[in-house]
């Protein structure tokens, strides 16, 4: 099994808040990440693909296309976005780094497993939320 | 002459806007840091001093003292905020990386130099707005 | 599955030495890590928890608990300290990178599994003596 | 299971061509990694070995001999070196990160394994082209 | 004085060779860095532009028309290609990091003279061949 | 004026302590650093030597040179020892960042000055204790 990763970034406003409980429950549990205007962070993503590479490029997948997925499905709807309020697909997701990159894996999922070589699919999504705080999606694991 | 820096970091939501102009020229002038949801990010700061080590302790500032003036003028204020919105001291401020670090360095200016060692002084301050992007204040240069 | 890690950093001496062994064992041995004047390092600590986020907060594990358990139980004990005279749970542990991320995850299993979402543990601490040498206990691997 | 890794960098030049390919396939599918004047890289490797510290050292293997045996079969023969032409192990390999990883282990593995500890083995290679790209190979995940 | 400083990268191939001396020479003072097939760098660069913010808008320089500057000089020229062969600018120029870092300076300078804020010049320019090992050029310095 | 630096590593022990004052004064001062068993860092030092290339190598310095240098004179002596026992120039000197800096660029000055090109000399040497606190000494600034 060999895995290949690309890294890419972006820059976002968001705050953490479940508005199914009171302002005060939001507060207590979330602290400051529940600021009402908002905090933001300089994201890094790490997509990691496994599987076999192909013999004739040496690829498990084209690294050129998957930063283009990456961008498509996470740069161009995130990068200087609320995330809280501007991307469509994390409508109702509270956005904890964990949750993300559960979202991020599987907005990625049928485009990445589409072009990578046979056999091989996407395998991860790490998110680092600071260069201290960091969360990954592996469902195989 | 005896450079000394603490490093320290923190992060916060803002945008660029300069309430003078049009709508149009925001738009136009700062592109999609200008959103009117926010972004965000882990900024970087560097606070540097520069002058003589006290022979008895070797110190051009002791960086304890150094840290605590940074947290009570920078991190205190500033992590998980919205510099835009929450900052006194920003307050008429685009905040652009050159005018944060601008900014910061006055701040922190008199209680740096009431700790340092004798003919030492705050020099510059570098803040990274992304690994890839960042300002330096350095007025004696 | 979501692994969530959080970072962390002490500095402090040590030397790798069999106190059962001959001192030309240790020196041949451990070379010069085997200096009885002590040397010392800059450790990095990557603490790993693994599980499922609570649906009411999308955490795994509140990161500002996981961090108070790491200055409980690692921070404090050892920062600044002499790693093989003054931690009293490394009492007898030569303090090879490999037995120190053993320790450290031991030390902490309780406190982490106590306050994770439920269906989450501690899944392993990653520790960096320097930036080029590290070593990770991952016991469910 | 206790993780030990050793990380150790060299550059060299390269190209992704396949010679059974004609250079129009050849340009479509490696793009500028194609260049027949080459390009390269400031390559970064992590070697892991995986097993459990030997009683008397605390050591799963000896980093001072893992870094003798990168140097032997990573470093000099490729450091400052054309990939496609000057390194002997790498004659007929396209040499793609995943592919370059998965012939270093071969390099290494029978010499990690017999100086590593007892029911200790080489474990995995993981190998940076860039800071955003990389591969690991790890045959038993 | 403010500082403002925008990072990018690119690898690239090349050798130190000095055509005017012999192949002996050339040996002897360049070593391994003199290998006739090639070895290569990702090369990280860091422009740093000096002045005064426009009050309008906080920018010593806008950092997206800075971005596009680097692009045009020095990524779209060098990136994935052989220094010594196939820049049209460093004919005749031994890519030694000094030297280097002293050509893309001058290469940018009109260009980034005319966009930057009134009174804003470019400053330096800093090339890190790898990262241990960089270069400035600072001509005001 | 180009500026060449070269970056090393070294890991030791120390103590802040200045033995002709009282212990009670020296642990008011130093705090945790004052420690009597030790503490230990992984040091980096960034030697730069600043003129004009030579016009038959492009280099400042020849980087091969300097870094036997910084050898001879850092990192064979200090690397894995105690910095206030073990290191002759270091005798009587209190080892804070700022000191050590001094010293080390010191140490090294005549011969980096013998060896860099014509009207080429050491610089500055910047000096970090940790990735959040270094010190540089810049005599000529």
């Amino acid at each position: 099994m060999i895995y290949v990763t690309r890294k890419a970034h972006f820059n976002a406003s968001h705050r953490l808040h479940n508005p199914d409980k009171s302002d005060d429950w939001n507060l207590k549990t979330f602290g400051k990440c529940n600021n009402p205007n908002w905090h933001g962070h300089n994201y890094v993503i790490e997509v990691t693909v496994a599987g076999t590479p192909d013999p004739d490029t040496g690829y498990v997948i084209d690294l050129g296309l998957l930063k283009r997925i990456i961008k498509k499905h996470i740069i161009d709807p995130c990068d200087h976005k609320n995330l809280n309020l501007e991307v469509p697909y994390l409508k109702g997701v509270i956005p904890s780094t964990e949750n993300l990159c559960k979202v991020f894996f599987e907005q990625m999922k049928s485009d990445v497993d589409e072009v990578a070589s046979s056999n091989s699919k996407l395998y991860s999504v790490r998110l680092y939320e600071t260069e201290r705080n960091f969360a990954e999606y592996c469902p195989k694991s």
